[in-house]
């Protein structure tokens, strides 16, 4: 099954607020997809022949994967919306994901740093229109 | 975007072994799936006005995102494979599916609920799927 | 055993640059314990007959888990050091903290909450006390 | 400050039942002991000169760490207790501190592998000594 983020905030049961809830689930959704994307690339990295070139690569992957991980479980919580900290923790995961993405896209020939590139891209993208529509 | 666990697993530069790449691509998406509904659905329950009546659910809930999340970590990860570790992650992860998808079929009616009970089943199924694929 | 983040530090291979090696320590250890904390808050505070009253603080318990966490990590990590990255997670991590304590102390009366909110106000002094050393 | 398992374990408002608490105390720090010691001794394998001879221990780190960190998580709570769930986490993560543990100890001439391997040896009888007391 894919992440059913829009089905849940839809089934959330209180007050939303006036977030823009497909913003909000395409966030959740990139969060999460780029988190995996992350892991799965620092993996690939360490089964490259030229492990030692990519070390910085694999660092960024792993920040990124425990900060997306992390952005998305509060963007998944509405009980009590705080929203400096939703905000501290956008302006985190879209700087993680601005990170790791300049690095993967230099070594875009390797098909994992490609993807992951691209999923970083999404996710500092979604990150930062989520950002925008906070005001 | 949506969780490329197909691509990663094609982009991975070295062997796989003789694993079945569409269960573990499917299980892996599984667990994010469910570590984000399972999150959503923890929240949730806490805007219920019968909160008092959830916590065993929510307690639940929060194990079984942590534990699908640790497990599609894992099973994102080739290098250096390890099938013993594999093997126990995902019976791990497949009895929290268990727990959690029944206490929270049990009150179905709340559509929290019920989208996590399905997450929880699917991941219980894929867990269980890939752990036989496994041998 | 306790958290050994001091050895690792110096058992760490290559430069760790100009930073305050103590203050990193702490800080880490800080994310950590408060991680662990605010898990144990959560859960408690299921407990508590007056859960309804709760939920604001278990929202709270849960995402200042998950920031200290992958604060933690990211401070745990040296290669590739990228100090913008740093600097946003320990904002996030000193936010977190600090909303944490706040509604934790709030309810102090309750011994969970009392040491949540003592584990809060350590952990966001560590992060400003790194970031002011951070320059 | 240092990880408050015991006094958060004293604070717990309901019946903890019949856990030896000092065992589950002990087992909870060594988890997030371990998370961390395995955080930190990936990254600083990263940074050694014979990186490509380290990427089995990289991984082995990784997987340790999600695993010890979930597991602290799960035994931090006790409302709703699953004793079933425990155990097969209590297991799985005794399995993933064995592996590491092993490789580590392939090369405890690098500092951070020999105290990585300590970490690991600690939590996985921390984690086999619960095992035990929970029948």
């Amino acid at each position: 099954m894919t992440i059913i983020a829009t089905e849940m905030l839809q089934a959330y049961p209180a007050d939303l607020g006036g977030i823009d809830r497909q913003k909000l689930a395409e966030c959740i959704q990139d969060c999460y997809s780029c988190a995996q994307a992350c892991t799965a690339c620092a993996d690939a990295c360490l089964s490259e022949d030229d492990v030692a070139m990519l070390v910085k690569c694999i660092r960024s992957d792993l920040d990124c994967a425990d900060i997306c991980f992390a952005t998305g479980q509060v963007l998944s919580r509405h009980t009590g919306y705080d929203a400096n900290l939703t905000r501290t923790m956008l302006e985190a995961c879209a700087a993680a994901c601005k990170a790791c993405g300049d690095l993967c896209a230099e070594h875009a020939h390797m098909p994992h740093c490609e993807y992951c590139a691209q999923q970083c891209r999404a996710c500092e993208q979604a990150c930062r229109e989520l950002l925008g529509a906070l005001g």
